[in-house]
């Protein structure tokens, strides 16, 4: 048994050894040591970490191959069965007649196998319908089996969808409170707080007696530099202690609960298993962390860390129903759909989130899904909207209404802003990924509670000052896509009233104006503010807080648009007889929304960074409920997509997929080089020949020397050695547990015993010990292609099926075998990246 | 040359034999005569059939296997080879060096191979790639066969929207024929022609004297019994005119522009082949032949012929960029796309066409097909509207605008119409059905004109006296779908006013109010109306004229909607003090909208009907463009879907796939049933074994016997007939044409010569005549499944790769072939169908 695990350490150990800051986990190795026992809900058990990204919670749905969990779980398994038909424990642990535990389990950072995972559901699925024909209980069983998908989608969306009231609420206060308390109670924020005022009129709304800004209760003066400095000093120090307390929480009890959690939710959708990223113990913590690194005033958002917090209320509530808590591939399909009720809950844009969902985030997709996916963002939305964290009874974040239709000669800016758009997707992607691999390398990534503060206080000081930086990215972008309304009283809107209104009536007062001395000041300061958020967001996305990148690329893509947009509407006003406007933009008409303007670069700088396409556009559809300002949002966000495409093709998460290794697939990218399976597969010409088990002529010793003197997940089995005609495929993992359980359990199983993989056990001599009969762990329809296939089409077909290996035969001989990792790294040769990058399987 | 000619005729024979009624077709053996020379673009070319329901236009993309059209290509290729190397004609009929045409093409009536397709299309792409990087001119080839998808769905978008924009007009025209004519101008429709009369007033906006009844007309008089025979008549006899028209065109020039289209174009969008199905004719003969029977006032509606029009667009327009031309896998991405355009511009529901075609059509649809649908279906919707036949400037078919919102209690309603719309989907479908058999199978099938004549002929009959059936059925439904304003002046608004209009002022009137008599005398007649539309919408659709099953059913669902919404309403009126209606519904509130239970009552309908979900509650929600109504919409779907699938799984589009025969393996349904490939796969226990070639041990002349002998349309090659061992697979088509070319120009090519698949040929003695080299014609990896494999894997595989065979093996031998046909066979078996019913592979 020891012998197993110190191999089984030995791989993981050279797996940190080649990912340092990675998968250093002193915890690791105490999970296999037998305390814990498994159960079926914690894999998301905590240890303790220092400095390290992710955890090895060791403790599983299923028993590791410990000796603790694993005896007691085969004992237990033995005893079901012995009660049931009485016979020994020789016949009991026969696998063809009860499968081990463990067996067809995997093990953490490998990747599952679609096909088996499937067809396992279908099996089961198939037992529960034949059986619903003989009782009315067994049928009941069947109807609340078929119904299970549909309520684990109500409750999914139910939950998501508070949590989320609950983040919107405490970030909403906790926001206000780096300015200020509300006298008759801490707890409102500053609307609230005011709300319940009586003296408040329209334009005095901001200033309720009973709200005190910290320079007014420490000071007592609300006015002058010492009221400033206490109000600068006091903002500085709240988003510094939420920002602390956001980081160590993370650190201290859910190291997963960082960053945005869209690349790993992309990988583990894809067929990835990362215990523990999914478990409640991140679901609290970055619930939590993620309002308070909201409220800290980071140049951060909290669209990314929703889906995350979607996905984890989905994992966990998958537990409830035996159909999604046993089968991988059905719980990826929950989890697509939790996607999509993360974007539902983060913009109030149902159909966005499924399509968001669809086009970025899952990998396999089917009918089913979206139907679900649907129904689930639908109950979320409408869960949010009766919360009502916003106070205005909308369902969607960012609610706006335009007057003025868009002209077609205004096409030309829109696509300006795609390009400006796609220039800083590259450009922010390019410098993300440089500024997250120093991180990495070096000693920078040792200190992350000094990183956070350090920018935190950089952030602090910087924003305060500038009103466009002070105010939440959220509230910036809402006033940013503002049409500015006759009595709005914002910088934004300052422009010279028109001398004539009373001559020109109401109507034309929503006309295009000159800027006012209001205006120039807050395009000063807005154009400082997107130097800010440019800089600012490459380095604060990627520290180890919950951070979404939605909002802050908004921000920048909104500010250059309003910019833009203004200019253009001063342009038109100041020459309205140039060809250009002549015909459709007569003085004193409204003919340029700046709003518009803020709405399309938000969207393009989005897309540029995600590359997201229908998805951006829809949720931007359901922003405005109106279908005329598609074809602006299309244009840009199209030229967006091509501009950021022509200097690489990765979006953000597919680039920091790649910075962490993870095994994927990525199904928009098509193979384009023209190798065949045998220049992939492995062994390579040269290599030492494949480790083969033959069906009937190896012996358990045998066997287990192979297995150790080798760090293959599985093995081909063949007819002999000399044919090389294959039978099946068997696992390391399932042949491991099989062989320890039989020594254990099944009368006279010993090194020279045989392994036998054929139905009917060959002739043995009569002094020879009983055989091990494995047939039931082996894989019979192992995948094969032959060795002239090429590459593109079983790319394809990895893909397609989800397959972990294929095997390569040449006229029914076994030649080799390809893994996901061979054909990535295969992959990122021809690019001319490291093959050694790819570091899981 | 002529055996194999008449030998695969003798196959079209028997299939033929076996369909009677669909394949009958005169013209077929004279495509085989070489007189029509193939081109590029006649694969509509047509030929004169009489009853027949197919036509089988022989002349193709590709020269058939006659001798004069390949005679001509083969001789094209030797001489434009020549030209480059010089070298003998020995060499230039290598198939390794210069495919022959034909080679890698399709028959009529066949699949695809999905994976071939897509490998050949990515080949084309990389030669492209590897070129642009040589020269300037290549990179601007290169950079432009990117961007040729895009502008193919410009142009899509812009062609289909304006004919959907030309059919909405002339329809709109044609149909207000029937009752009238406009004095100033045949060509202006009832409404136009009021519109230039200066003496219309709201209220007389249908009594303008430009406009003129035909009895007016006629008998001078527009009143009195024998004005209203007069109409009556001439209301039949448009009617009968129109149909006719439509049913000889159809049968004289288009056969295929019948029907919907939707269960053919998605047969098509699986891999299948029906040459001239989206051909020119069929475009020309479906527009105007749709525009004559939705004018003939046949329950049928415009929306599915839509999409077979936006399909036709695409297939044509294909014809201009080499990429789609040439490869039928890229081809149907376009098609995909088309029929996004045709929901678009049916409904004017972009996404919701998208999702249409996702969910409901389409059969692969990557990503980038997603991107690119959109884009044309927005094209598409805006062409419709700058063209703006509705006269409205709106996008939407039933612009909706409700004021009240719904309460809870409404759910137990709406889900009632759910329940409803999901048994009248099933009862049409079986309905449906089973007449569509009949006439398929009796003799009602050969008088197709007086079947439609005598349909129009009551139809019209009936629909006359009641208004509600004389309107359009778009017309209906919008009525339908209307919140009744104060100054409505419809009969479905009649309700009796309040008498103290005055005291509560205009805000409550639009409160709920008892009915009036108007109202009574509209219900029973809205009552009749629902089962004239139920019986006459069954018999219509399978007909030999272009027709749609959108608006009937949306009609259906609405009367009942609209019956069931002034019930509730009324019953709301009368009975405040229910515990039912307290609390929300105080006297003299807007409680209850029918106009929302109209549209409610739709979707469940077409949901029943067609099975959507999604895309039919998405296009509904942009019908009205609030997400208010969408949980209605969408209880009401759901339920409706459940209903019908309880009853069987098949929406109406499967069901005609499947009475047609077609290949089809529907990708939403899960494959349940526990059998292995072994027990699917040909031969059979007890048949006789595989017809195999040898890779270099049989000669011309024993492989034209064996290929003779059958009628398989593949073979694999084996190493030798005793070992079995898997080399490749050769399709009878390829093998068929690569021979009859190596007889005619090789030299020494006899009977006796050696057939050789491997790479060297095998040592000869030296009289023996020079061996036949193949090895470029054979498939050197064809897909393989062990004997072992679950047959719902084996399913999984070939829909999620698209396959068109598959060789089952057995620890490396050949053991059998599954082909696509055989796994609906065996489907149609389990499920206790006649397995014959499959007609084709």
């Amino acid at each position: 048994m020891f012998q197993f695990l110190s191999s089984l350490y030995r791989n993981y150990a050279l797996a940190v050894d080649r990912a340092p800051g990675l998968m250093e986990n002193p915890g690791y190795s105490s999970g296999f040591d037998g305390l814990h026992h498994p159960s079926d809900d914690d894999d998301d058990e905590m240890v303790d970490i220092a400095g390290a990204t992710l955890d090895f919670s060791a403790t599983d749905d299923v028993p590791p191959l410990s000796s603790g969990g694993y005896d007691e779980y085969s004992a237990g398994s033995s005893s079901r069965a012995a009660g049931m038909n009485g016979s020994g424990p020789t016949k009991l642990v026969d696998p063809l007649e009860d499968p081990l535990p463990g067996v067809g389990t995997y093990e953490d950072f490998n990747t599952i196998d679609w096909v088996r995972e499937k067809s396992k559901d279908r099996d089961r699925h198939r037992e529960i319908t034949n059986k619903s024909r003989e009782s009315t209980v067994a049928l009941l069983h069947s109807v609340s089996d078929a119904f299970s998908g549909w309520l684990l989608m109500l409750l999914v969306g139910l939950m998501a969808g508070a949590l989320a009231g609950g983040i919107d609420i405490a970030a909403h206060w906790m926001t206000d409170l780096k300015e200020g308390v509300c006298l008759i109670g801490f707890w409102f924020n500053h609307e609230h707080c005011c709300w319940t005022s009586n003296e408040t009129t329209f334009q005095e709304r901001d200033r309720c007696p009973q709200w005190k800004s910290w320079a007014e209760l420490i000071a007592g003066t609300a006015q002058g530099p010492f009221a400033y400095i206490v109000n600068y000093l006091m903002y500085i120090f709240w988003a510094l202690l939420f920002s602390f307390l956001a980081v160590t929480l993370v650190r201290a009890f859910a190291p997963y609960a960082c960053g945005s959690g869209i690349p790993e939710i992309k990988t583990i959708l894809s067929g990835f298993i990362i215990r523990g990223y999914l478990g409640k113990w991140t679901l609290i913590i970055k619930t939590i962390t993620l309002v308070l690194a909201v409220s800290s005033g980071l140049s951060l958002g909290k669209e990314g860390p929703l889906v995350h917090v979607a996905c984890c209320c989905a994992n966990i509530l998958c537990h409830l129903f035996t159909k999604y808590r046993k089968n991988e591939a059905k719980r990826r399909e929950v989890l697509s759909a939790a996607a999509a009720v993360g974007v539902s809950v983060a913009f109030g844009a149902p159909i966005g989130g499924v399509l968001f969902s669809l086009e970025e985030v899952s990998y396999y997709f089917p009918l089913k899904t979206l139907w679900r996916s649907f129904f689930a963002a639908l109950v979320a939305a409408f869960t949010l909207r009766s919360i009502n964290p916003f106070g205005n009874s909308r369902l969607v974040l960012f609610y706006v209404e335009f007057h003025a239709p868009w002209h077609l000669v205004e096409l030309a800016p829109f696509i300006l802003l795609g390009i400006f758009g796609g220039l800083w997707g590259t450009l922010f992607i390019k410098a993300n990924i440089a500024w997250c691999r120093t991180r990495k390398t070096t000693r920078l990534g040792h200190y992350p509670v000094i990183e956070v503060l350090l920018v935190t206080a950089v952030t602090a000081l910087l924003a305060f000052p500038n009103s466009y930086t002070r105010m939440s990215g959220a509230e910036l972008i809402s006033e940013l896509f503002n049409d500015c309304s006759l009595l709005d009283s914002s910088q934004l809107c300052g422009y010279k009233q028109p001398v004539n209104t009373s001559e020109t009536g109401v109507d034309n007062s929503l006309a295009d104006r000159p800027a006012g001395p209001g205006l120039c000041t807050a395009l000063w300061q807005l154009a400082l503010a997107l130097i800010f958020k440019i800089l600012i967001t490459v380095i604060t996305f990627g520290m180890k807080v919950p951070s979404g990148l939605f909002i802050p690329s908004m921000a920048v893509g909104a500010i250059a648009g309003r910019l833009l947009g203004v200019g253009m509407e001063q342009l038109a006003y100041y020459n309205h007889d140039w060809l250009l406007f002549r015909g459709w933009c007569s003085p004193g008409a409204d003919c340029i929304t700046p709003g518009l303007y803020a709405m399309v670069g938000a969207a393009a700088c989005l897309g540029g960074v995600t590359r997201m396409t229908v998805s951006l556009v829809v949720i931007m559809f359901e922003l405005t409920g109106g279908l005329e300002y598609i074809v602006p949002l299309m244009a840009a966000t199209m030229t967006s997509k091509w501009v950021a495409d022509a200097f690489g093709r990765e979006g953000i998460y597919e680039a920091h997929i790649r910075l962490n290794g993870y095994p994927f697939l990525e199904p928009k990218e098509e193979f384009e080089h023209s190798s065949l399976a045998v220049d992939v597969m492995r062994p390579r010409r040269g290599d030492p020949a494949l480790a083969v088990l033959t069906q009937d002529s190896m012996t358990v010793g045998e066997v287990e020397t192979l297995v150790e003197s080798t760090h293959y997940s599985g093995f081909p089995v063949v007819i002999s050695q000399e044919s090389q005609r294959l039978v099946g495929f068997v696992l390391r993992r399932d042949l491991l547990i099989s062989i320890d359980n039989a020594r254990k359990r099944q009368d006279g199983i010993v090194s020279a015993s045989l392994v036998v993989f054929t139905e009917h056990c060959p002739a043995q001599p009569p002094e020879a010990p009983p055989p091990l009969r494995l047939r039931g762990i082996m894989d019979l329809s192992p995948f094969t292609v032959t060795d002239h296939t090429p590459m593109d089409i079983t790319v394809d077909i990895f893909r397609k099926l989800g397959l972990r290996q294929c095997l390569v035969t040449h006229n029914g001989r076994l030649l080799g075998i390809i893994t996901k990792k061979d054909i990535l790294k295969h992959m990122a040769q021809i690019s001319n990246r490291d093959p050694d990058s790819i570091l899981f399987n």
